[in-house]
């Protein structure tokens, strides 16, 4: 176990904190809000921590998939422990569990909030609460492999573990191009949401905040009422650019390269835009005619199916009083999921497809029990370890999520509000059913209950087993070892 | 495709139907009731259509794993069409779709009905009903094995495709020596079951009932309200039985042989009797302080949770009003089913300690990537292949009841029902929670839905596969072929 690069990379990630967290100083400044001392206060304190822990360069650059889960799930945590201070310190979220709670929800773009009411909140806490989505949307591991040139060939490691997919896509043959080229793609879309945005007339700082938790799928809204309340132009607008940011980026690498008919011809984005069409269509023909006029519900419809899908978390109507088939559909595809490479939560579509190809090959297996056909994807066969990892993932994504919806379920609520507020969380979406409804909050949980939450918003965004690996016995084993060592040898 | 096995395998499969038919024929006479005479038409139906089946024997004895699975998929119908008919024709049952959803119901040991009242069944057709469980439960093909000698070394893939479990446990090298033991085993343990309720006051007729529902876990009641009349005594005795066929049958033949250290420590069977223990500790605890008496309580606990975890599905108190937590662990316990080589149904014990186990080895495998360690159970490495069938047969559970609950929310029923109506079928339960818990019933909802349901219990029951093997088109391909070229061959 290589400790020592651990350590120095956490340092990195509380460095990269402090810059950020300048920026809803910056905010403050503007609208000249006392809170913003506290982001001060924070930012210093990361940009003190981050630097001792960078001092000593690591003794090796090299290390291995276990080292990236264990810097990914920690970088998570300590990001989000030291994004959490300042509503705390500020007071503006006076509890620390809901502090936490609220962090974590945006750094996973999750957006399930404690709050009843997030228009009060300062100006420079609005927008580090959306900001977290950006940041976490593409990984900030991912923002660090752009940026700094760590670990050579290993970084491959850190992007597996914090990228979403059943097998990391790199664009390009290095690690620090793919990592700089998405972060570009994401920078572009979100700048062109924003000038949509104001263009229909949303003021700036809305738009900024609207457009950022969007990029990121997250969907903390800076209204009461989420979306709702802003045209219906506008609500298009969200509506395509929530789907826009589901995509497989490696998608818009390839029409950037002006590779059309292999951008249009992956088979995880025309499943993508099958379901979302699906998903529409069930919804419209059950509710348009509760609707004056069908266009509203369609907008209604399009908006509700992409804010799940995408696992953005948006919301324009109260979804939790639709028929129950139409609710049946949207907990659906709180599962599906956006697709891999994208910045949304879920399962996600490839794994799905992988899936449904695994099914069907065992039934070729009863058929012709020598049968060795590879599974395909985009006409490429996909590597057996890949197809073992999306099962076994499955596995332990339903598990983990049984075992969930079991200890939440303690609290006493009913089955509906522990199913969904579990669906919610590890698919990293925001809203669920009764409880925890669209016009509802988390608030109510038990503290326990709330960190088993945050549990799931973690590992549904690190996709389990980066997080899982913290609980894994011999990594803490050997970690102590080294430094038990260490203090030995210095001695 | 030896299209010839499967069509005498059929006819045998009939024939052995219109035996078994001439029981509650039987009862009949002993009560003098005139519905007998359905049953006496529908037996001479099964013989003659059986008879003619089996005129000419199959050109080869040898077949392999898909001929077992459309021969047990189409007994499955075959047996349920054939077994519904005196229902419908009697008029006891007016409604096709109804009888044949009671019968699959029977036949698959799932027990969920479409009557709002039980007591005025005749008791030739009571008889019929409870008597479905107890041929399902074991098995009429492993029946078939144990009687007629068909297919040689073949028989095993029959075997394969009928018997629960990720694993088909031969007790000993012959496959119809174990189909016997299993079959003695099985009339043994439901004779003495008989004697423990007589003894306690039960009627002969109601004992006989009971205990062949509770030796196929299957759950029909022949009161209204299951068996919530009955004194304490035969409650216990009841749960305990529940929890005695629950387990893994190989423990029994291992007690037969004195291999006492071997059946002590298989561990589904440690498991099974944890994961009790457990439920009932959590469930009591919630609940004693609503009653006067402990004893009370925990013989409710008990019995609902033998009853859910063994997918028997007999009810003495309405579980759908217990607390939110109480109800998950129930919901559960639907899940993980009893042992593999039980007559009970869902995922199965076994199946879950292997995914746990694959779980556990993905973990080692992300700190060392080279290691080959195989997962052993019983001390005893688990074939690769179980494994991966095991983790196919989870991913093909999960989203066969997905999609049903799906197709099932059509009904626009609230998602509660939906979602435990599916699991209470697909597990081969019988009640779920809210429209379906233990004092409603099915009738409810539409002819879609019930076959919907219909399909899912035999699938429950023969574990998937078979069942999908169906649907294959090449399959039918091979089988039209083979009567094309018979057909143009006789010209």
């Amino acid at each position: 176990m290589n400790s020592s690069v651990v350590r120095y990379t956490l340092g990195q990630v509380l460095k990269i904190e402090a810059v950020l967290l300048l920026l809803p100083c910056i905010v403050a400044l503007i609208y000249k809000e006392d809170q913003g001392i506290y982001y001060v206060l924070v930012a210093t304190m990361c940009a003190f921590l981050g630097m001792g822990m960078t001092l000593r360069k690591p003794g090796s650059n090299i290390f291995y998939l276990k080292e990236g889960c264990i810097i990914t799930a920690l970088s998570w945590i300590f990001l989000s422990f030291f994004g959490a201070l300042p509503f705390y310190l500020s007071g503006e979220i006076p509890s620390l569990t809901n502090a936490l709670f609220e962090t974590i929800s945006g750094f996973t773009t999750t957006g399930a909030s404690i709050l009843s009411e997030v228009e009060s909140l300062s100006r420079c806490s609005t927008f580090w609460r959306c900001f977290t989505h950006w940041i976490g949307g593409m990984g900030v591991l991912v923002f660090l492999l752009a940026i700094i040139p760590i670990g050579g060939g290993s970084q491959i490691n850190i992007m597996k573990a914090e990228s979403p997919g059943p097998s990391v896509g790199k664009l390009v043959p290095k690690v620090r191009s793919t990592a700089r080229i998405l972060y570009i793609i994401y920078f572009a879309l979100t700048i062109i949401e924003i000038i949509f945005l104001v263009s229909g007339g949303m003021p700036a700082f809305e738009a900024v905040n609207t457009a950022i938790a969007t990029a990121g799928t997250g969907g903390f809204g800076i209204k009461n009422d989420s979306i709702a309340g802003y045209s219906a132009y506008l609500q298009w607008v969200v509506t395509i650019f929530m789907i826009l940011f589901g995509v497989n980026f490696n998608a818009y690498y390839l029409l950037i390269f002006r590779q059309f008919r292999k951008a249009f011809t992956m088979e995880e984005v025309i499943h993508y835009f099958a379901i979302i069409f699906i998903a529409i269509a069930i919804i419209f023909t059950r509710i348009f005619r509760t609707y004056d006029h069908a266009l509203d519900a369609l907008r209604d419809t399009a908006f509700q199916v992409a804010s799940i899908i995408t696992t953005t978390g948006f919301s324009t109507v109260d979804f939790d009083k639709w028929p129950a088939v139409c609710q049946t559909v949207l907990v659906f595809l709180m599962f599906i999921g956006a697709c891999a490479g994208s910045t949304g939560g879920g399962i996600k579509v490839s794994r799905l497809i992988i899936l449904r190809k695994t099914i069907i090959k065992e039934m070729i297996s009863y058929v012709h029990p020598k049968s060795i056909k590879k599974i395909k994807m985009d006409d490429k066969p996909v590597e057996h370890e890949v197809v073992r990892a999306t099962n076994v993932f499955f596995i332990t994504f339903v598990i983990i999520f049984s075992l969930s919806v079991l200890l939440v379920s303690i609290d006493g609520n009913d089955l509906v509000t522990n199913f969904t507020a579990v669906a919610a969380t590890i698919n990293n979406i925001g809203p669920g059913l009764s409880m925890v409804g669209p016009t509802q909050n988390f608030s109510h949980f038990s503290g326990f209950s709330k960190y088993i939450l945050m549990f799931d918003m973690i590992a549904g965004r690190l996709e389990l087993f980066p997080l899982l690996m913290l609980f894994h016995p011999e990594l803490w084993k050997e970690m102590f070892a080294h430094y038990i060592r260490k203090f030995s040898n210095s001695n």
